[in-house]
């Protein structure tokens, strides 16, 4: 049975390596970092190398920086919520229009509890207007938040730039960056620029899902979101998961190693699958052609036919992919990334996601390109678009 | 290298099956639950089957009702600061001085936050004021919060009563309960109380660190903790942990079946470790006597004597325990549970915690009450307090 997985911005499979470097710590170095004795002394030591890890691949001056969390959500909740609340008096955020929403939705409902918000644009490629997200900078401004990649479309956000200039505006707003999707793709270091903080998850580069870090730069205040234990230097309660904060420094080790493979033959296999896409099948048109973008995604519009039924069709023959990001699957409402551009609901409708992995091969992109043609082919003819189909395809 | 585990209410080992449980979810069935095509469905199978046995497991009537978290600590901040989001015109909250730290400092920093909190006393067996906690009760009363057996003694509260009188008096108040350390040895059925809300953590019945369940009451209206996408029907966002989902139901499974075990076995090697302690060290006193206690659990003092010595000593000979909880480890205070229940500083700082598991064996226990005596014995002979030791070994 095929199973060709381009959905790599949805959730990875776990690295074999992140499984075995985990597997000690279930059933025989299982103790409580907090104890005194031996073998929770182990533990706590792995949570510390761990750390250091972590710090070194997200560019951090020092590991304690770096938070555990359970995921890319929570650390986005942590960060954000933990920021506005040491600063009640200053009740505005700017964030942009196609953060995943996790963040969106986050900022919706912080809109209805009496903060300010101010949406940022994106063009047509999908590149941020960052003089708009400047402009909108004040006294009042108690964060800006910008994500580094966008789960949908793959851009890449000038977050150091932005960082920097934000705090030459105004040193007191603080900058959250959302690097879930960029972890792995492309290098981060925090360290040379003014973010204060950024979230990442392990289940996008290959660890487990349900693990996740918040860099806090040294001397950014944030209030806890989970109150409780001194675990995390009092910023996070919870026994530590240490078998997962162990996957996650495992995988952000070969992330690490891998970089340069992502940004080569990775990148060359999406170019390969894109040019194949758009010259193959006449009515497919590439969404975002901003120049910065992450090296393994792409996300393509087949005009008036239906992304669910592609992703379905795809299906059978093995192929995963999808439409939007999977945390808004289950909404019928197209994608919020792609509205923002623009993209027309022609296309809006029927736009796929494809993402890759080092774990992707030559024959997977071959067998896709092979197979979509004869899907889309299929869809295009039961369309109720005929008339419009058939000037594309005249 | 002898390994006497007896810190199981810390933390415990993943049970061998619960990791084989876990392992198909890493690599092979790694899909995002949210996502369309078949690998996605069979992540999204396990998660809704798990929640099943989770129902099951806590005797709640519909399985809609679990959430999954990452923790114990999630699940009581979830449930404290999302019932009393929904309710901002009520102030008041009642708890007891004995609360898991997770618990007890939430609630002080309520208080911080212009919330009023009752905290309800013991008696010197670890026992609750119930008319005292009833009687706090008013129309301002948010949330009481209790938790069903304390970690550090094994006092288990009559959880079902209080909620049953809580709500004869305020049928709005809503009631919390910490079931951290009562569930897997005690039963636990939700559906024959009041409760509203009731927390779990996977870790402490053989599930790996890093995942728990909320229990919620349908119709128990919460504000989520982390926002963001649509996952656990929109109470809290996050890409599901598949494979600790599926590792906490099969632990959950393995409890239920061995509760009979718990009861009977391991209760009888906590009683025989309690006896053979009791009666040949002169220097140990039970800390609590209450009749209602955890089965595998007991607490000991150990007067005039250092309990961080003890510990250490015992860590020479293979044997893991605690004094405290886990979670307070590292700060120097003596634990709040035992100063809430009168215990005297003769025997408050030399105060060990034993809890056992299914996985205790008689030789465990019989090879603790050789090699203690002799630690004792050391620590006795260099305590500064030899002329009040001396009456009580005369």
């Amino acid at each position: 049975m095929t199973l060709v997985y381009l959905d790599n911005n949805a959730t990875t499979m776990t690295a074999p390596e992140v499984v075995d470097a985990m597997l000690p710590y279930f059933s025989n170095k299982y103790g409580n970092p907090s104890s005194i004795y031996d073998m929770a002394h182990s533990a706590n030591d792995a949570v510390k190398k761990s750390r250091e890890i972590i710090a070194d691949f997200l560019g951090a001056a020092d590991s304690k920086e770096i938070i555990f969390t359970s995921c890319g959500s929570e650390s986005a909740n942590m960060a954000i919520k933990g920021a506005l609340d040491v600063k009640k008096n200053k009740k505005h955020i700017i964030t942009t229009r196609v953060e995943h929403p996790c963040v969106l939705n986050l900022y919706k409902d912080l809109e209805k509890r009496g903060y300010r918000v101010t949406w940022v644009d994106v063009d047509s490629n999908g590149d941020l207007d960052i003089s708009r997200l400047l402009e909108a900078v004040c006294e009042d401004t108690a964060l800006v938040s910008v994500m580094m990649a966008n789960n949908e479309t793959g851009v890449v956000y000038p977050v150091d730039k932005i960082s920097e200039a934000v705090k030459m505006k105004n040193p007191e707003t603080k900058v959250f960056v959302d690097a879930v999707q960029a972890a792995g793709k492309v290098p981060i270091n925090v360290k040379d620029t003014k973010i204060d903080m950024l979230g990442i998850s392990g289940h996008k580069f290959h660890a487990p899902k349900g693990v996740g870090a918040l860099y806090i730069r040294t001397g950014t205040m944030i209030s806890p979101l989970i109150v409780g234990g001194h675990q995390e230097r009092g910023k996070r309660a919870g026994t530590e998961n240490v078998p997962y904060i162990v996957a996650m420094a495992r995988a952000a080790q070969l992330a690490k190693e891998t970089l340069e493979d992502e940004n080569t033959r990775v990148k060359a296999l999406r170019d390969k699958l894109e040019k194949g896409i758009l010259s193959n099948i006449k009515n497919a048109v590439l969404n975002s052609k901003s120049k910065n973008r992450v090296p393994n995604t792409t996300n393509i519009g087949f005009q008036y036919i239906e992304g669910e039924l592609i992703l379905l069709h795809m299906n059978d023959e093995g192929i995963c992919a999808s439409s939007g990001s999977a945390c808004t699957s289950g909404s019928l409402e197209p994608s919020h990334v792609l509205r923002a551009q623009g993209v027309p609901f022609t296309s809006l409708h029927g736009s796929i996601r494809f993402s890759l992995s080092r774990y992707t091969t030559e024959q997977d992109i071959d067998y896709t390109l092979e197979k979509l043609p004869a899907i889309i082919d299929k869809l295009v003819k039961i369309s109720p678009f005929q008339k419009e189909l058939n000037e594309i395809f005249k």
